[in-house]
């Protein structure tokens, strides 16, 4: 007998898309049924939703806000809607739940309560980058941000390439996103020039900008502006 | 001016759901203006063509298969139609290709030829393991096959937890279908007791399982038959 609600990991729009464009009907139909979400930014999860499904009732959406401010101690309340029967929705900013963004730990706790958690397909980033990246797709390794320090940095670029050619592993990683030039610079300077960097920015709207180059080819081609533009990194060394 | 084709990076679905359940509008719209395909397997891309566009001429579609047998000399000529102004699409069996699939090699080719590379959202089942799992989505790698001879195996899985635990980076692997039951009891036996496993099976679909345990607690928990059911493997050492 199953009583208890389930959780459900719903992946949001990276832009302003129509939402089915880039998301799938289940989305649509769980978001229809839900009135209990675990949600990055009120606001942003209060206008997918009704982008996604006008006619659902506002005031009747149970929110409850998981981000870097939430204290480990609250998460354990976070889930009682499950456990009284209620299934729930988790939604971050952008993409994936959890994935470079806040869910794990939600999640984790609903495996330990034993409470079913189903993920449901959307748009992620890194996938999106590493798809159209031409790198190793058979193995890749995501390392979020880099150090900011310059010297911390480029030690970091340079473990990186290394890892890429020693395992064979494309790196991934990603960078606030008005720091995004630089860190082209960072790359083009500091890497091997065979060395090939994929840069993806705005994946999936009008905007989308993918290309990969040897670190050494980049040099002459960085007319792009990158500035303030959600983006993807990715270097392999062959 | 652009004159060439663009390449379309088509996911597809995990098996046999509708389409638009796990698939968003945009694939149907570019199938429904493609007639030029890359694929893994030809019968499975007509099929998958047919099911999403069903009023698709299927006389019409050209397709390349591109497969392990595939030689590196020929690919070279896959991407003629984009050269002569031709959009075309990359299918592979499941999920993204050129992720844990072929397609890398034409992508790369593209970039080089200055083709443009456009990916489309769709079910990838290492993300919806990773997302649905309840370790680290800040940090992680994606191994591929494990080796298959007994000690080789055991020591690949040490280094992987090993990993895991040094670069607090969650450690992702896939079997053959037909292998998980061994794959599971291995790292029962391997890995230390509070080590967590995360076994994800036919994501996406009706028969969906996904469980996280402790290496201590799957031991109590082996009733589930993975037996020929995709499945991703998750490993973490906190």
């Amino acid at each position: 007998m199953e009583t208890k609600g389930k959780l459900y990991l719903i992946p949001t729009r990276l832009g302003d898309n129509p939402p089915l464009e880039v998301l799938p009907l289940s989305i649509k139909k769980v978001i229809e049924q839900l009135d209990h979400y675990i949600v990055e930014n009120e606001k942003t999860a209060r206008r997918f939703i009704k982008r996604v499904v006008p006619s659902k009732s506002q005031p009747n959406l149970k929110l409850k806000v998981l981000n870097k401010f939430t204290q480990a101690t609250e998460l354990g309340t976070f889930l009682e809607p499950c456990v009284n029967g209620n299934s729930m929705g988790i939604i971050s900013e952008a993409g994936c739940p959890a994935i470079a963004d806040p869910g794990a730990d939600i999640v984790r706790l609903a495996h330990e309560r034993n409470i079913k958690v189903i993920p449901l397909v959307g748009p992620s980033s890194i996938i999106l980058a590493l798809m159209s990246s031409g790198m190793n797709g058979q193995s890749f390794a995501f390392n979020g941000y880099l150090p900011i320090d310059k010297q911390e940095r480029k030690q970091k670029i340079k473990q990186l390439e290394k890892r890429s050619f020693e395992l064979n592993q494309s790196q991934i990683f990603i960078e606030t996103p008005y720091r995004n030039n630089q860190m082209l610079k960072d790359l083009i300077s500091t890497l091997h020039q065979n060395t090939r960097i994929c840069v993806a920015c705005d994946l999936t709207l009008p905007t989308e900008y993918i290309k990969t180059l040897s670190a050494k080819d980049w040099k002459h081609n960085t007319s792009e502006d990158l500035h303030k533009r959600p983006a993807i990194f990715i270097i392999q060394k062959d």
